[in-house]
């Protein structure tokens, strides 16, 4: 097993595209692993190549099939392709309540395909932490398109788009997912909306709804709409016409500040994880009580305790 | 309104029991007003006597009608009120999605009730670093009890229970709703369990759903479960009856320990945030953005990136 961690070999063999080396690093990764920190020196030289690609959607709406009809839409253009599903749990919940992932299983096969879920519960700095180091291994070891998925509801969904170079926003039809999603937050983080289950009654109401929607936006990107039915690929292959136009009108400039920003986020996540793990360190750990037993004595407030905190890290 | 401003007389209007003080404060609060360093300082000597109960519990439970028939309860016993419902929007979304409040207006014209809605969106450190505030204006305006309340859904029902002495895990019969507390991490911790709408199907069921896991806990203290019915108040002064029973348990030394690890992780969110901000301002930001731009570059990878940012801080 020592052989096996040796990190500079994984990455290597990443590189080449084996798929245990890939595994191996995304596990390190989620771990925390004390080898994090050269894990991510030996990658960094390899990064930047794929188009991270986000999803995200109201519960119910069909990510997980519409994710799996794009990995096999994409493998239709010969590209290689990475799966990222995260699972952003309670603090408090034991395992990953992963769903049901079966439509995956099509592609377990394939060498050209990449599927990995990821736990982010626990992870200093959450989502914004974790995930992006999973996405540089991915990256590394030579995927063209990255799939991000998230698993469950709540803000991480809004997260995703955070992650991504383009966000895909998952709508129902006539389910008033339309003004929820509005309500969310969600729409205003979509570059490409795709109304699933199309089949349905009220998709072109929803397609009026959003076009409306997009209208109003300022960008010179104007954010298409595509119809589709995951479960019968239908509308599939026109999703990924729409994603790599995005990905032309990226690279026209916007990409770089996209990334940039994105970087910018990540390197404070860490430095933040980092002061608070001083904090709880055995130093920081005693003048921490101290402090709070302070407030709670009415002696001091917890502004000028955190500033004395601040002062002593 | 520069008079209403000074802080030391808003303070002693709130401790008078002014509603029009307490109000003007919690803005303060709410909006980060710049002298909220001074609020917090002339707050603090007049903390700590608050019994603060938090209400969680999936959506649809009735959580707003059980809180509106606790404060009748609790005014039954001419105990002074403060009811504080806190709204975790998402980062990007417009205004507070309050909900039906409609049952509150029972009490808008008792002089001994505050009630107050607060939106946390956008706060540095989040509903952990800005309801701690609030509560301790409504704390030192001589509230007997306060009830914490969060409307929608989310992670942050748990994490009001971090705010809480006392919390009250609220849950619907035979809807599955037990199970489906247990995945989200809420059973664990509810210190009182109340069925809501009892009188429907299933009350019993999930009754025994919960005792056996009360049971499987190691603490002094057993959680009871009471069953209600919050539209007609059935059940709802047993309620009253179990918080008071618990805060005679915490005042054993518990109460103590749970404070203190409260006014930790305040002090906490507070030193991350105001780090946060310094990474922010004109010298963090412009080096923020060389060393993303290292980053992007393959030059240098997120850790070594965070260090950097941490050692300049």
């Amino acid at each position: 097993m020592a052989v096996d961690l040796n990190v500079g070999e994984l990455v290597a063999g990443a590189r080449r595209g084996e798929a245990r080396a890939v595994a191996r690093l995304i596990s390190l990764v989620e771990d925390e692993s004390p080898s994090l920190r050269d894990v991510s020196a030996a990658l960094a030289p390899h990064t930047g190549r794929a188009h991270i690609v986000g999803l995200t959607g109201p519960p119910g709406v069909g990510k997980s099939t519409s994710t799996s009809a794009l990995v096999t839409a994409l493998r239709a253009k010969e590209r290689r392709v990475g799966v990222l599903a995260v699972d952003p749990t309670s603090p408090f919940s034991g395992g990953a309540l992963l769903g049901d992932r079966v439509r995956m299983q099509e592609h377990a096969t394939d060498d050209d395909v990449y599927i990995r879920s990821m736990a982010t519960r626990g992870h200093l700095g959450g989502l914004a932490g974790a995930a992006p180091q999973a996405l540089r291994v991915l990256d590394a070891a030579g995927c063209d398109v990255i799939l991000v998925e998230t698993v469950g509801v709540g803000q991480s969904e809004v997260e995703i788009a955070g992650l991504a170079d383009t966000t895909l926003v998952l709508v129902a039809p006539g389910t008033g997912d339309g003004i929820q999603a509005a309500k969310a937050g969600i729409l205003e983080i979509g570059d490409i909306f795709v109304i699933n289950k199309s089949d349905r009654e009220g998709a072109n109401t929803t397609r009026r709804e959003l076009r409306n929607i997009v209208a109003m936006r300022e960008s010179d990107w104007k954010a298409p709409i595509v119809l589709t039915v995951a479960t019968t690929g239908e509308g599939v292959a026109e999703v990924v016409t729409e994603i790599e136009r995005h990905r032309e009108y990226l690279a026209g400039g916007e990409l770089d500040q996209r990334r940039l920003a994105r970087v910018r986020r990540e390197i404070e996540a860490m430095a933040l994880a980092s002061l608070h793990r001083r904090m709880g360190d055995v130093t920081g750990d005693a003048r921490l009580g101290t402090l709070a037993a302070d407030v709670l004595a009415g002696r001091s407030d917890p502004f000028a305790a955190a500033d004395l905190l601040v002062e002593h890290l």
